[in-house]
């Protein structure tokens, strides 16, 4: 086995400096090999053997970013050294994921060997104005383990700090604990509202993963009014199963009037654009109340056509979320373990990472809406 | 002289329930004329002899809204029956407003004949979800008086709700009064923002009226960094005059590359847009610090391009705001009072009323860039 720095936990988890595979790399440690996936470019994606830095991951769930980078990329992905990684594509992808805990930092307290754990795998700078600011998520050097460099959950071993793993509960599976990082971008979202309870009529734009688990996390939070709005059937029926109390069809149906019908005449206390088109920031800040609150959760891939009119007129508020931060991994990890976050039913398929390629990545980009997370399960070979 | 409303002023002030023209027209009391300025219509504004419903105007400020109205109306201005009012074009101009209380309706308490007032010119319904959530400024029917009908400054006359008016301090002139309202606008905007004070870097897109304006609030709360964004040189002055510690010109200058120099990579920790163009929500945008706030303080005339990535990487907040409330009034004639706000550097030209066109309108769409506040002196025949 390899050795590991005194931070740093096989399999998973360092304490205290951020490590990552480029510190690695300076060690000149790497004796041993496994498989991963790769991204070395746009519809390129290969299983290799590659030199183990440390942890086990067991489940790996594939995200949109994932999807978009196969697709168009690179564009998370590297192509010049990253600020902090260091790494250019090749990297290791998979940044949705839970393992067990091979080995520990000399100098790591609280983990012991064999743990489950899931992994918030932000990767930050910290001594830029954002991380000054304890905003590591939107470090100006940001980035993902998975997508970054610093390897990544879609292999048989990655290292990552110890402060961004977290041991999951008796009562949650490891599938579950691969469930945690999408989660947690809606619950960041959904925290950044500020009124948030058994009065508040929520509208949820897009009913993809992200926007399902935001249907999670609002009901969580004890929201009763879930207004969904999506264009497919498939997606709607998701929509329905995961607690939505309502739905639109913004092909069909005017989602503005339907909102304000339902609310007589106020508009939604709060929306989440989970969709990221431009019908939807305008059906966004259209439906919303007077000084309510539109949370952009989407990341938009150009410029498109905005009226202000549209919230100054209200005097609303139009806030844009990204990431998470470790509060939202504990208070998602807390609400799956009381069960109050339903997490499971997101699962629409387990694959093996050999089939990364054809059972995941092209399966979600032809076939998306019926599927919610499919995950890699490392250990099915 | 008119009978008035038991409820109302003559000159200025009714309290109780709102008080319209269309009010005064049921009741069919009036018996004698004054001059008015009248909004027919695009490029149509006349000096008429009208029914008179109250108040003596002393001075009025002629604002943007005006000059829109005049070039490309109506917009503001009803061409069907105004939903509070009731009233269509032609109406009398004049929201920005000064005046002398001549007579006071039966039931209106703590105002004396001959009192010189200043009035927040808001018109509101009082029952839909805005008002019902107390933001009258963003009343679904709402509107000002002197733009959609309820008589306008711009007259002899006007009757208002006793509720909205504001007797001046003694060290305030009548002039000033006139000021109050504009300012006021900017007041609303600053206080938008959630950390304004002696640390706090400010940027102001443009140094037009709302803008120096917003110089002026900005220092009486404490502001010291305050950086204006103007393309226009006799602005510019205007702005150093204003107090403005810094000019940028968007023209020539990078505006977010001399923000983060001036800031140490950080940004701004609010930017004010008062500009309305597509190149100053951009800058608006990449100028904010990381999870910093962007007050929208413009009317915009159509969709821009927008791309929601500027502030989502750095989690920023774009709030709109439109108007103001009583709060902003009383803020505003406090500051003045104390001479926090020095408002009389806006009064760049004092006219006649019969001039209102040729030596106010047409001369701040020609020569804007030279002027600041034209007032209307109501009292100069």
């Amino acid at each position: 086995m390899a050795r590991i720095p005194a931070t740093a936990l096989r399999g998973f988890v360092a304490r205290g400096p951020r490590i990552t595979t480029a510190a690695f790399r300076q060690t000149g440690l790497y004796y041993s090999t496994m498989r991963a996936a790769r991204y070395w470019g746009k519809e390129d994606i290969r299983i290799e053997q590659i030199p183990i830095p440390a942890l086990a991951p067991a489940f790996v769930g594939i995200c949109g970013t994932d999807l978009h980078e196969y697709m168009g990329g690179p564009n998370f992905c590297p192509t010049t050294p990253h600020g902090v990684t260091g790494e250019t594509i090749p990297v290791t992808l998979g940044h949705e994921f839970s393992g067990i805990i091979t080995e520990i930092g000399s100098d790591v307290k609280g983990f012991e060997i064999g743990q489950p754990c899931t992994v918030q795998p932000t990767i930050f700078c910290g001594h830029c104005v954002a991380c000054a600011a304890h905003a590591e998520n939107v470090c100006h050097d940001g980035g993902f383990v998975g997508l970054s460099g610093g390897g990544g959950g879609l292999s048989e071993a990655v290292c990552v700090s110890a402060t961004h793993v977290f041991p999951l509960p008796q009562n949650l599976t490891l599938e579950m604990g691969a469930l945690v990082e999408p989660i947690a971008v809606s619950w960041h979202a959904v925290s950044a509202a500020p009124e948030i309870g058994a009065d508040t009529v929520a509208l949820v734009l897009g009913g993809g993963p992200i926007g399902l688990a935001a249907i999670l996390c609002l009901k969580a939070k004890g929201v009763k009014n879930i207004i969904v709005s999506e264009v497919a059937t498939s997606r709607q029926n998701f929509a329905r199963q995961f607690g939505a109390s309502a739905i639109v069809n913004p092909a069909t149906e005017d989602v503005k009037q339907l909102i304000l019908d339902a609310t007589n005449g106020k508009g939604a206390d709060v929306v989440f654009d989970c969709a990221g088109v431009p019908a939807s920031i305008k059906s966004a800040c259209e439906a919303v109340k007077t000084k309510g609150t539109v949370v952009n959760v989407a990341i938009w891939e150009k410029e498109i056509p905005f009226n202000p009119n549209l919230i100054t007129f209200k005097e609303s508020v139009y806030k844009s979320v990204l990431g998470y931060d470790r509060k939202d991994y504990e208070a998602v990890i807390e609400n799956m373990r009381i069960g109050a976050i339903e997490a499971e039913q997101m699962i629409t398929r387990k694959i093996k990472l050999e089939n990364i390629v054809e059972d995941g990545i092209k399966t979600l980009i032809n076939d998306k809406n019926n599927h919610v997370k499919i995950l890699v399960d490392i250990n099915d070979k």
